[in-house]
């Protein structure tokens, strides 16, 4: 049986790792990712041999992982935060249905969700759900279902993907959504370069992050009605009986 | 100025520790946490003094840590998984209102919804919510609106704490809410000691998950509409339009 370890890098680099995708890392014969992913991890595992697809190229990444393997080499494909949260994990196994004779190993990451939510504080303590604002894939109307969905449910929210150079104003048509069932006081907060160089976090309200420019490399938190700042950290408590 | 750190130590045991979780410990005159997830570290951070509360004594454990960093102690407060995913995160936050010399550092973690998701396959891929069951500080009514929320917005679900003794009949009712708007062929998952000693994973139906009896080691997972099963994998697709 071949293998291929689909790791999770987590949300920086060589630090922000499990000791399992380390192992993993150390244990291949060829690493394979998104360019900028393996240029974070490249330093650390010096003497493999790394391959890379840019950015949209993911079957031919996917391919490329499983072609390799079957000349009986062991293979990583890397991912940032976890490979099973808008990651490789899904299309890996899609794509292996072409490839029996070869086996997946999910090695799980921080995501940017909980890597994220650490530099602000705790915003995730209590029921929170992922929203991606890339319509890429996903019809627009789905999206802005669940955005109502959540804030109906009062879920604390983190958003993925909230900008890109098509989608500038995707974040504003979220917050305008998400106003509906939830007040322009509510605790927001918004981390960029989670656990890399020029990591940059702040804590703002819904309406005042309605106005406020991201860049795809920000990660942006909507809090709960509990939510609430605490000397500058954006705090979720627990339950909704004190303490 | 004293400092704890709050470490997210990941699903199992050390090899699913990160490095900067490691390096917190290492640095750590005194571990504290519930007596389960100590005893799962102990043996790698010999020389350590460590302390442990029972369960339902979070916030004496959250003083404790308060009082040893004010001796001028460096102070760790350890959580299974992620620390700020129904953690100890935002009670220390809480609980630090009064403790104005001490500052936190919240190292995160591979929280229980990720590690599960990595031994069922790839059941994330798209947008997910979390959801506890417990109601011990939340009130049933508001964990039923979420259910029925996240079941209507095609949210992929994952259920903490669905089961205990008092509760044994609450992931029944859980299925019986979703099933209004999802179908009970949906692909669901459970996955119960993650990366412990009797890991243990199961595919199946949301109609037969409505019948399984599950332990409080478990983690549950509902897929989306578009949730499958591959060789006995739950793998959700990254969008709709195909892959």
């Amino acid at each position: 049986m071949n293998k291929i370890y689909v790791v999770g890098i987590g949300p920086g680099a060589y630090d922000q790792m499990t000791g399992r995708a380390i192992r993993a890392l150390n244990d291949s014969d060829v690493i394979i990712g998104y360019t900028v992913y393996v240029d974070l991890v490249k330093d650390y595992f010096s003497g493999k041999e790394f391959m890379t697809t840019p950015m949209k190229k993911e079957v031919d990444r996917c391919v490329l992982a499983f072609e390799e393997a079957e000349k009986g080499r062991t293979v990583s494909m890397i991912c940032s935060g976890d490979a099973g949260v808008y990651g490789m994990a899904g299309l890996m196994y899609e794509v292996g249905k072409d490839y029996p004779d070869t086996e997946l190993e999910i090695i799980p990451g921080v995501t940017a969700a909980t890597g994220g939510a650490a530099v602000l504080g705790a915003p995730l303590i209590h029921d929170f759900c992922l929203i991606s604002l890339s319509d890429l894939l996903t019809p627009w109307e789905k999206i802005e279902k669940r955005l109502l969905c959540a804030a109906e449910a009062d879920f604390v929210i983190c958003l993925y993907n909230p900008s890109s150079k098509k989608r500038h104003d995707y974040l504003q048509k979220a917050c305008d959504l998400l106003m509906k069932y939830r007040m322009p006081e509510t605790v927001c907060g918004i981390v960029s370069h989670i656990a890399r160089e020029g990591e940059c976090a702040k804590v703002l309200t819904l309406g005042e992050l309605r106005d406020t420019n991201v860049d795809m490399f920000t990660t942006v938190f909507i809090g709960n009605s509990q939510t609430k700042e605490l000397n500058g950290k954006m705090v979720t408590p627990r339950g909704y009986r004190g303490v």
